[in-house]
């Protein structure tokens, strides 16, 4: 993995080109024993070195459009791109018209000349954070691949095309997890901004007042460089905010319960080297989050709002989805608009009063997962499989039911299963997490990228 | 009925003293042959009296706290004041605890100087447009007062103290017309903002999506002064927007179907008059408008709202709810999570359906309410008068669901059944659909305020 700052360096340097970067990927892609297959669904070869070959020129006629133009990247299957149908990692929308313009975030990544590789495998319509796809196969992650490791879903094909160099960084979305927990069963950094920040039309929904659109990269600052052009401006990323004083606030419970012996060593190892890097790690009572699972008994807002969406379809296509996912929509069915109005009031008090307690620090830190991926293999059985991906979710999960943003930032030692360092910042301060990030990667990580 | 301002330039000029003001509406209230027993729900003679003398002396003293000073005026019985159980006209919160703070918008009545009588009478929780109360009684029209007619509601003893002189102007809260209904039933101005502009802390919900905080008076000009205080400004009105060339927009559907006749009779005289006066009177196809009754079925955003907040109440006390009303919490009970979703969706596609055709106008006008005041007698029966309740919510409720802001202006003849016409301004755009309804009040009003 190179960072994009990297990559741009050599481009301009006229080390590489983008057109040698675009076939690398696209061979990458076609390997047949790696995870092109499972990782992609829709390649766009003849674009993408179009795109190259536009970057290549312009950057003699000193006319590029930005520091990104010509750089290889991929997108999920939920994002609309212009004239064709948008799948959703499912066949449930086969039927469905072209869509008639791209997605704004893909009109923006075109705009600032990124070379857009294809489309990456998901989770059906984004609906678990395993990771599998009954219809389309699972990409592995790359740790352990002998074995075979659920990569993390919904980004699952995303975030292998990044770690396996089948593109240089990629765009998810993010509703309880979805960048943030491919990014960190994969070692990658993985970044879910303040939801209302990026456009979400032309992407098909799982929960409209969840849903994020975020980039998983190499590095914070791939992040924050795709953020930038995500939200409509140039591509910039911010300083590093340094550590000395930065005060590191560590939930004395539920989002550090129930952690395997793995991420337990992983996150306590990260949280001594920031210490010793100058932050001051506080412990926090953010004991209100331990409400969530009862509060959200009824399906919360993503059981309730993905059944509004999926109603239509789910009357005619009940066949087409799987019957995991399928399974999924039952609990949202019998929350009444009651249920829904309380919900929204719940929240507004968990994260006024989350965000009192939160103002005595400049982040919290906790286990993105807490958890190493579990293999395929105990991953089929379904009771299993339910209960852990809820496990997976679950540190994820408070942050979209907080409406903030979050970094997931690899933490383990090098050649052990990755484990994500999950920073959390405030609602709308996302500049300022992806600044502090870049100063908690350089010391917590032991997997640095070049 | 005076004008504010013509009462301000009285108190500046010295020929009345905000105490006289003040006892001469303590007087009205209390005088047993008026309506002041069945309009007002709470008296506060010593504080009023007390703003009044403070207002006199600080005249004086050149330091009063802005030109509504002193100025009388009554609130829905549904706003908070500091120390006392705020009771929206019903016995079902009799024993919840004392509000600990004045509604911010009581506060900012009171930080202008302006001397609070009492809490007005309104429909038991402003859940119907009729504006009677089993309760407490029902205040009459000022309107043939003889046979008794309803004032319209849910504001009905504010319209009604405005309109008998008990009060220089109300403070009243609209969710579907209850602002414009009453004062167009008892031929005085009554205006809702758009509902965001100003703060709904401290006051009984109906629904959240759809309640405003506005003000009803003699004249737009009032309701301009008033709604300049409740959004937290200085107490100013704009100049009125010349009619010459103004484009008033009149739906060929819906807000003008079934019509009594002295309501068409009314309102077509009053466009007579404003096409005379300049203004250009266009024919408005808001064809979308005629969905609303199915699209609220299921109880719409009211019916959710009240559910979800009445839910604890309602198995706690529904004995305490006089029947009529809690009646009408049953269509909202059945609604799904799903359906409040879909409506959200609607709503967003019709305002911009509507809002697209808007644009070629200044503003829309109709008729706030389509017949005249019904008989006491005649709303006894109850299915009379839930059809009635309907027809009297139709056309001011779509404001509400359109997020828009509008203006009830008297419009019929001296002497005649009150009428109302309504003008609909764009989403925030109030204080300009106010700078408009002055020069339209100029043209259209043929029972002008001093």
């Amino acid at each position: 993995m190179r960072k994009l700052s990297t990559i741009s360096a050599r481009l301009a340097a006229g080390t590489v080109t983008s057109r040698a970067l675009v076939e690398e990927c696209l061979a990458r892609i076609a390997d047949k024993s790696g995870e092109g297959e499972r990782a992609f669904r829709t390649v766009y070869a003849e674009a993408a070195r179009f795109a190259a070959d536009t970057a290549d020129r312009a950057r003699k006629l000193n006319a590029l459009p930005g520091p990104l133009a010509g750089i290889p990247i991929s997108i999920k299957d939920l994002f609309d791109v212009a004239g064709e149908t948008t799948r959703a990692g499912s066949h449930v929308l086969d039927d469905q018209p072209a869509a008639m313009a791209d997605a704004p975030v893909v009109a923006r990544l075109r705009a600032a000349g990124l070379a857009i590789l294809g489309k990456t495998n998901m989770t059906e319509f984004a609906y678990s954070g395993l990771g599998m796809n009954a219809h389309f196969g699972t990409p592995r992650s790359p740790y352990d691949r002998a074995t075979g490791r659920i990569p993390g879903g919904s980004t699952s094909g995303g975030a292998v095309s990044v770690a396996d160099g089948m593109a240089a960084a990629t765009i998810g979305t993010d509703t309880g997890g979805s960048c943030r927990i491919p990014a960190a069963l994969c070692g990658i950094t993985g970044f879910k901004p303040t939801a209302s920040r990026v456009p979400r039309q032309g992407v098909v929904p799982l929960s409209t007042t969840m849903d994020s659109v975020g980039p998983l990269g190499a590095s914070v600052e791939c992040c924050a460089l795709l953020d930038a052009v995500l939200t409509g401006g140039p591509a910039e990323a911010p300083e590093a905010f340094p550590l000395a004083g930065l005060r590191i606030g560590v939930p004395t419970g539920y989002l550090t319960e129930g952690l395997d012996d793995h991420v337990a060593k992983s996150f306590s190892a990260a949280l001594a080297r920031l210490s010793k890097a100058g932050a001051r790690i506080v412990d926090l009572d953010l004991s209100e989050l331990a409400q969530l699972p009862n509060v959200n008994r009824k399906g919360g807002f993503v059981g309730a709002e993905a059944h509004a969406w999926h109603r239509p379809l789910l009357e005619k296509y009940a066949d087409r989805y799987d019957p995991w996912i399928l399974g999924r929509f039952e609990v949202g069915k019998s929350q009444t608009a009651a249920d829904y109005i309380d919900l929204l009031n719940i929240r507004a008090d968990i994260v006024a009063r989350v965000g009192r307690k939160t103002a005595t620090v400049d982040c919290v830190a906790a286990p993105t997962v807490p958890i190493v991926a579990p293999t395929l293999e105990a991953m089929a059985d379904r009771d299993q499989s339910m209960r852990t991906n809820l496990l997976l979710l679950r540190n994820a999960a408070a942050v979209n039911f907080l409406d903030r943003c979050a970094l997931s930032i690899p933490c383990h030692e090098a050649g052990t299963a990755p484990v994500g360092l999950m920073l959390i910042g405030g609602h709308g301060a996302d500049r300022h997490l992806l600044a502090i990030g870049r100063s908690v990667e350089d010391a917590a990580s032991q997997t640095p990228a070049e």
